[in-house]
């Protein structure tokens, strides 16, 4: 059956096309309530807002201070792009004409800011006016170009307002006649990738393929010989050896794509380019970049994952580190890196349904990601360690402010994520209470859930096709959903026999009425790690459905470390928890060490314990309560 | 019997008045060897010496480049007082006039430098002269003094040679004038202490009391409002506020010390100043330092110690951070701050032998101090993990060259700290082969011991006044050594009944002949951590006597966290390793997970695990073979 796969293109839905509700729904209302307004103030008290408008003076360089408010920065450019698309989303659930009119005001000073010949750069025409494309690697000059393009292409489909996608399409058409083999053109690419991924999502809002081919060359180009990043610094008289970095794997400039087999470097550049590279892959129908992909994708999850999603253990470089290296107190595993691993994940089911992609990107999403945006909209996590001693809380804001408007945007658009459509197929990646609206062969389908997931793994379908048609409706079942049931209008379906890549393929005309009934047994369970994995011997986490559970101390007092788990979870109970949104607490029998030890450091007879009971919540809620210790790696007997 | 206690004064031996065999003696030995000649000829590499050479132009301000010859630093006068002492102590083991002959013409230079006033520092003489006296704080300005006056009272005992005395007196007698309450004198002290316990030995070798004054001026100042370096920067035109360190816990000088009952700050600092109050409380029968020191030795030996005595786990700060936090692998625990507990131990040691201090001394000397410096004398640890990926190893150099001389002048001078003499009692702090030389009530003492500790605990030690005479032989019995037995001229002796602070008292009419027998038993145990410490839950370490051991790939292969304790201790079995030194080895029945776990990253089923041996070796000599992982907390099943 995986014949099937290779030459067929699934596209996500456009975001107006998904009623969320539920838990996804509830992020949003905080979203469309809070945090899309808290993004453009920020923006505003950071000086992004005063830095494009050209009837002030140019902000200069300030020297970061580690403060919000207090440092310049080259990648601003981005943070509005980012805050725009979010602000887009949140209209399309919500509206709001005060925001709406905020974020015209910031598209109309990007009109007075771009050059007559298209380019658009706050720091390069402001800042240093004669640096343009003169350092590549370092600089984020097209990566900012990435994010205003994804932030025009939201808010063109949110408001039907072209002036942001017109100014970025010019732009693009001036990135066309720059970048390219030609006489006197660059034959380079961006040290952090993201106009890859944004040229995509412009050629498909435009109908325009010479978009795409410009995120083909920048793909194409990425890490061929002589390195664009050593010729450049040569060019611009620095030293290609003095780099800060030391290695290109940094930016994945290290070898050609097609190359590489090894995740490597800044955690949030690699899932922007695998990104870039799975929409080339799905529009060119492009093998060999499909087949590098998959390699990567091993390499990833199989050795480089935190049980959260989380990637890039390293502070040092924003990543990669060494295979099975996954310190939890000290982990960075930023925000940005598990979004931009739902980002890729999605986007490697865009040659076809996969749970192997599927259930990573549900993963991540669900923990690694939602983490970092807190319950109430407001506040963010940047780094998201898997243990907490008690003083990690989440910001205000950051100096480096690229998660909050991040993690924002994914949710915003989250609906887009839920679903895959092909000429005769929709596939139901995610589940979670809603509606979807779609064409099928020229059929309007609608196809709602009925299901209180991720609480409840109960999950119930209508698909209502305007008229009777014939095509596929694919449910993933999650490779952890063992004992799932299916029944499609009442009549109980065996699953296995119909089971293709982890997905149930339900082939059949589909008329008005019809329903399927999908029930995902969520048992907790636990999970061990590779052996390689020194940081996690002797422990286990604790999941149950897509959700990663920790303790903390607000439920469990202090002292996490003396919890053992000993493999009694057919005992455990679920409680709702008020505070975090009904979210669903797990009650288990532990040992606990709750001796008063006393005065000293170090005996010769181990702490006493006993018997007591530990309350789990998903990690994802982590730090929304009283502040103290988390853990989620607990102890284990087994 | 605690009267006893504080009215004596408890003075260590000069170095050249113990003879030291054994495993102490092998090592200097090699100290002898290479180490001292390493010292100097990395000195002359980094520019230290050219630094000084008023023949050779100023070196100027090298901006540092992670890199042992690629700056200048400010300290350098302290690396090449630690290495004069280093050589000084190494000539009393073995003579060798080369390296004399290159210390004289180090010390030549210096007498070139001095200023007629006395003033001495290559950095405020050479490369910034206008800045002499104008940021104590950040400057290291008394400390390298303090360092040159170690290394010229050491030369003086080795050589006899007076001109490095004479030279650092002028320069005493200068520090004497320009600091002090008097009009015109500055009220300070420096940002980095060292110079106070300088000052003391220089007074002791002298004879002057003057310089303990001056000593004691700098530890009664300390901290005291209105805050010097407060003054000191806006005198300076700087902002106090914009601070690197931000409070001056970094340096111990956010209250007087007297008042501080908790260990903060940058770890080799804090232990430097905690000697030289000890030394203050010893000479002038000073209670209130005395009471201030002990609630600091609790606080530092119960809540931020590791096992191997190594102490600061953060790089930030190089030093502590919160209570009872202690992560193995990213452990800081610098080389230098192990070496400064032996040294405040010894020093608390003054006001009469208490195995309180002396355990730990013993401690911090033979694990966290003693892993510094290679079986070779050849390469130096800087960091001390307590856990390795297998990627850390000694050093050749250091940019920050500190700890190579400091651990090479402990072992150098190890003896010294072996002993202390009052007028009535002579206490026998640490065991060891050799032979000691001192008076008592103005009868001379030849005390030798013969013992394989801490390979064995049987320590036959021979008492030889040069006539009878009574004094009292004290013999710490450490608290770890129980089931210890004593005989005195063969007959047995109830410890208990004659036990003083953890040490056998035996006070007798002596004379030449006798003898004494004290078998301490050196079965393997185990320690866990007070479970406050996060890191080391459900885990344990395993010690031999003082040693604390560790296992290391080299021997047992990679996975080392997949070996598991079982508490069957007894059935340890020891044997020799012929390349460490004839160290004893202890090999061990444990459980290990030896599964082949495959490609997965997290899977519902624990490893599998099956009865194995793993070999445990002496922490301190871990990297001295074939390089790999090193673990010291091992998993425990109890």
């Amino acid at each position: 059956m995986n014949m099937l796969k290779k030459d067929r293109q699934f596209r996500p839905l456009p975001v107006p096309s998904v009623d969320v509700h539920g838990l996804f729904g509830e992020r949003q209302d905080a979203i469309c309530d809070s945090t899309a307004e808290t993004l453009l103030d920020r923006c505003v008290e950071a000086g992004m807002v005063a830095a494009i408008d050209t009837s002030r003076p140019s902000p200069g360089i300030v020297i970061p201070i580690q403060s919000w408010s207090g440092s310049t920065q080259m990648f601003w450019d981005s943070d509005l792009g980012k805050s725009i698309e979010t602000v887009a989303y949140s209209l399309y659930r919500k509206a709001n004409p005060k925001l709406e009119a905020r974020v015209d005001e910031i598209i109309d000073m990007y009109e007075k800011l771009q050059d007559e010949d298209g380019y658009l750069n706050a720091w390069f025409q402001r800042v240093q006016p004669g640096r343009r494309w003169t350092n590549l690697r370092d600089h984020h000059e097209l990566y900012c170009a990435g994010h205003l393009i994804e932030g025009a292409v939201a808010y063109f489909q949110a408001t039907g307002k072209r002036k942001l996608l017109d100014i970025m399409c010019r732009y693009s058409d001036y990135l066309i006649r720059t970048f390219g083999r030609g006489e006197g053109q660059l034959r380079g690419y961006c040290g952090h990738e993201e106009v890859e991924l944004a040229l995509v999502k412009l050629a498909r809002v435009t109908g325009q393929k010479k978009y795409l081919d410009l995120a083909k060359f920048f793909v194409d180009e990425r890490g061929t010989e002589p390195n664009f990043f050593t010729e450049e610094a040569i060019r611009d008289g620095r030293s290609a050896e003095d780099y800060h970095q030391k290695t290109y794997e940094y930016g994945q400039a290290h070898e050609p794509v097609r190359e590489q087999k090894k995740v490597v470097g800044h955690a949030v550049r690699a899932m922007y380019l695998y990104s870039g590279m799975a929409d080339i892959a799905t529009e060119y129908s492009d093998d060999s970049l499909t087949n590098a992909l998959e390699t990567l994708w091993d390499d990833l999850t199989t050795k480089q994952m935190y049980v959260t999603g989380g990637i890039g253990p390293a502070a040092s470089n924003e990543g990669f580190t060494d295979y099975y290296d996954l310190p939890n107190e000290s982990a960075y595993a930023e925000t940005c890196a598990s979004v931009g691993l739902v980002f890729w994940a999605n986007r490697m089911l865009g040659r076809g349904p996969n749970r192997r992609y599927a259930d990573i990107m549900e993963q991540a999403l669900y923990n690694g990601a939602m983490s970092g945006l807190s319950l109430d909209g407001k506040t963010f996590f940047y780094e998201n360690p898997l243990e907490s001693a008690g003083k990690h809380h989440r910001w205000v804001w950051h100096h480096c402010p690229c998660c909050p408007p991040n993690i924002a945007r994914l949710l915003a658009s989250i609906g887009s994520y839920m679903y895959g459509v092909a000429e005769d197929e929709v596939a139901v990646h995610l589940y979670g209470e809603g509606k979807a609206r779609f064409e099928i062969g020229g059929t309007g389908v609608v196809l709602t859930q009925q299901t209180r997931y991720p609480w409840n793994g109960a999950i119930h379908i209508d698909i209502a096709p305007e008229k009777p048609a014939r095509f596929a409706v694919s449910l993933r079942i999650p490779e952890w959903a063992d004992g799932s049931t299916l029944k499609v209008n009442g009549e109980p379906v065996e699953i296995a026999s119909i089971e293709v890549d982890g997905y149930a393929r339900i082939e059949r005309e589909w008329k008005s009425g019809d329903h399927v009934d999908l029930d995902i047994p969520l048992a907790p369970r636990t999970l061990f790690a590779n052996p390689l994995v020194r940081q996690d011997a002797g422990r286990a986490a604790l999941m149950r459905g897509p959700l990663v559970y920790c303790v903390e101390a607000t439920d469990n007092g202090p002292g996490l470390n003396g919890i053992r788990l000993d493999g009694k979870l057919a005992n455990a109970r679920t409680s709702e928890i008020v505070e975090l949104g009904d979210a669903v607490a797990l009650d288990i029998p532990v040992v606990r060490e709750t001796e008063n030890w006393g005065a000293t450091l170090y005996r010769t007879t181990p702490p006493a314990a006993k018997e007591a009971t530990a309350r789990f919540v998903p990690y994802h809620l982590w730090d929304n309560r009283a502040p103290g210790e988390m853990l989620v790696w607990i102890r284990s007997e087994k």
